[in-house]
């Protein structure tokens, strides 16, 4: 199976914290390998992501600080594809991008904006597809969301982390935690 | 099709906007029908989806202001179940409890926290239903897309809307827009 890591563009630390907490948390969640926040140092979403992977388990690799053409071109050289997630591109539920995309069976950079998104994401020089989790207005985080669950087929749901100290013990009602110490 | 709502429990108006915000958008991208805020008014977030229906189309309810016990209570009453969204919940994944909730054939009161929730929310009294998309830690934005997607099995992002002023038609490169004034 591909590996899966996300290009994390356009963030702002005060007003994209919380977002982008989220959005590497999701992506956690959901199957992603890492994510890369890039043109930007951000130290508090840093020591947040290092705390859950120390807890609840890695590996989930995160890097933050590389212009974003460097992580593309850096990306493009080692043989991986860049999907681009907008509302403008290919609607994955009524276009068959999805199927192409995996036919490829190359490692994925997924591109997910904060602000508007500079023109050129949209181009063959950087994206490969644009892909629409519909083509109403979103959010990045949902968007992503919807692209894992599709692409991985809900084994992202299963799978198991290492050096895991805090476990979630999954039951109908209440909640319970199992600790590794 | 059952219709499917959303409740945003917790809201803080400074700390919370932006990803109310984006909860709002990725439940009408997605399918559902529309969303109370309880317990709490807002009139950002609500001139925001207002904005949003006027120029993207609707129908999608807002209502906010309104005790979530009483939400709740009515949308019971009316013959709705309750789903809550909780990484401690019954995962999609290696359950039953999608094809459970299915084959009631009710609608649908997603419950998504901000904060801590009440343990109440866990309990029968409240909740037909702790579904967990995934047991790590998460977003409630991408678990709630995560299972409006599942739900609705992809229609969800061919749905029309009506009173549509704007509109992008879908393509592999660039941004279409159409407007009808």
């Amino acid at each position: 199976m591909p590996k899966i890591f996300v290009l994390r563009w356009g963030h702002r630390p005060k007003r994209d914290a919380r977002l982008t907490t989220h959005v590497i948390l999701a992506a956690r969640a959901l199957g992603a390998s890492g994510l890369m926040l890039s043109d930007i140092k951000d130290e508090k979403i840093k020591e947040m992501i290092e705390k859950i992977t120390k807890n609840w388990g890695g590996p989930f690799l995160f890097e933050m600080g590389t212009p974003w053409k460097k992580v593309i071109k850096d990306w493009k050289e080692k043989g991986g594809i860049v999907v681009h997630l907008t509302a403008y591109g290919e609607n994955i539920q009524t276009s068959d991008v999805l199927q192409r995309i995996k036919t490829l069976e190359k490692d994925i950079l997924i591109i997910v904006g904060s602000q508007k998104v500079p023109r050129e994401f949209f181009s063959e020089t950087i994206s490969d597809f644009n892909v629409a989790i519909g083509n109403q207005p979103h959010s990045e985080c949902a968007s992503m969301a919807v692209f894992l669950d599709r692409f991985f087929e809900g084994t992202e749901l299963t799978r198991s982390f290492e050096n895991v100290k805090v476990k979630i013990i999954c039951q109908k009602r209440g909640k319970k935690i199992v600790r590794n110490n």
